[in-house]
């Protein structure tokens, strides 16, 4: 059975919007890291350690995103979002977002590809893999199949939100 | 025949860049929007007079926004943007860009989805929906198709990039 | 004497971060702006009742900041922004921001001025100027000094940080 | 006599704006500093060749920035940013901005101020040292004077804008 999501919070701050007085579109990217970041904390696995050449350091950039807007976002709300881990192959994963506002309405999704940059082939730290392993939300992609993927993970889900 | 894709050219900028020492993923689409708000002024529908409450006022907001990354980006780097119209509907439209470095490789691409949020029901206006038509480069989707499409213009092109 | 300053947390994401691998300077005005939201909004004027034409708009544009960098913030960091009414005058005020590290180190200083835009001449609401009255912090930069203020208020503290 | 201001010519765009319907103060730092990386690269030291451990490498973080705000931007203008050396001394430099609108007015003021951080001491490489030294806007602040500032250079001009 998959874990419960990870929960992250977050106000719309003024910059966050724009003369349209809605969040700018391209800002949700920004809110979705932030909560992928506190997410990779969780599991032990800090972005600081990640990034830069010391000993942790683990090159793991986005080479997909994408966002789906249902409902605007207004400067002041308060929003909740839901992480869950769509799917993770041997080299990569997928990260799913809900933005969800405060009387738990669904404003927006997004959904991240992050693909280890390393040239030597070898698959995620395993301590990484199983903490997204086992929080698989999507039953129809299990981290079973992400196994025997193609080194370059050409088949994670890139599929409509 | 479609016509040449619209071009935009930017600079990579040190607030672009992340402390991965590339640009950070959803910067992109800050300059997809860029792109787009000088290919809307050049079809002569400046953002400006779309938002608000004026008489020339259309709310157009992003419904669905994706991107793919194939090259890092650096700062300094000189980056061509090639935006193209992936679709026509009759309250909606889907622009592609593809981001090219100095050397005309492909660095990323993204797809933004625009739909019309008023109340009404009417189409987008007709000047706009043409200058759109007469550049849809994509053969499999053209404006026809368009006309017929549910109010909600769901079936709006949102594949693989 | 003066209250407590008011306190707002934060984190280092990595957007914040630049190229040179620390917080681009930019965005430390960023993070001042979200501790001001957060601070009128437990003044009992959230921002969002501020801006627009609703019955208790207010504009209250900031016409000047400024900043000192004394330690670079990097990502991960957990800041604690103190924020402190530095003065208030009939139509203005100054806030003062220290961004302190987890060891209660000052990393960086930043200052806002915030004018009432209005035309008639009023000055601020009596209960936001008497908050922000409360407040002062500076013992040389007294309320009552801003009661005869120019309308411009053009003798709003400026000096170094 | 001094040179004529670098210029350096922007757009407001959509995400410079946020709902109160002009440009977010900070974001007014992020033009500056656009401004000053293409007046780096104008003067043969591109910010791609100072930042990193390569062997041009000269870490010239910002340690103080200010701004004033005389009229709003808003979206779609078309700013031209005047950019002078205010001041220059043995290991750092001040940039003065002005952000004038297409009539010419002046819309809003900035300084940043540059410091060397490296610790052996060394003053600004002489190339670099002369040619913002040949771009000194105040007749108040020669280059002269900094060469006999103290190597923390806490004299560097802060003044009023």
């Amino acid at each position: 059975m998959p874990l419960e999501p990870y929960a992250y919070a977050l106000r719309i701050r003024l910059h966050d919007t724009d003369a349209a007085g809605v969040l700018f579109y391209g800002h949700l990217f920004r809110h979705a890291h932030d909560a992928y970041e506190a997410f990779m904390e969780h599991l032990g696995f800090p972005l600081k350690d990640l990034i830069g050449t010391g000993a942790s350091a683990l090159p793991l950039p986005i080479t997909q995103a994408q966002a789906r807007y249902e409902r605007p976002l207004r400067l002041g709300d308060r929003v909740r979002v839901e992480l869950r881990v769509a799917a993770v192959r041997r080299r990569s994963f997928a990260l799913d977002y809900r933005f969800l506002d405060e009387q738990g309405q669904a404003c927006a999704r997004a959904r991240t590809v992050h693909c280890l940059a390393t040239q030597d082939g070898a698959g995620l730290p395993a301590g990484l893999h199983q903490a997204l392993a086992e929080r698989v939300a999507n039953a129809g992609l299990t981290a079973m199949e992400g196994t025997s993927a193609t080194p370059g993970d050409e088949s994670l889900p890139w599929e409509r939100l």
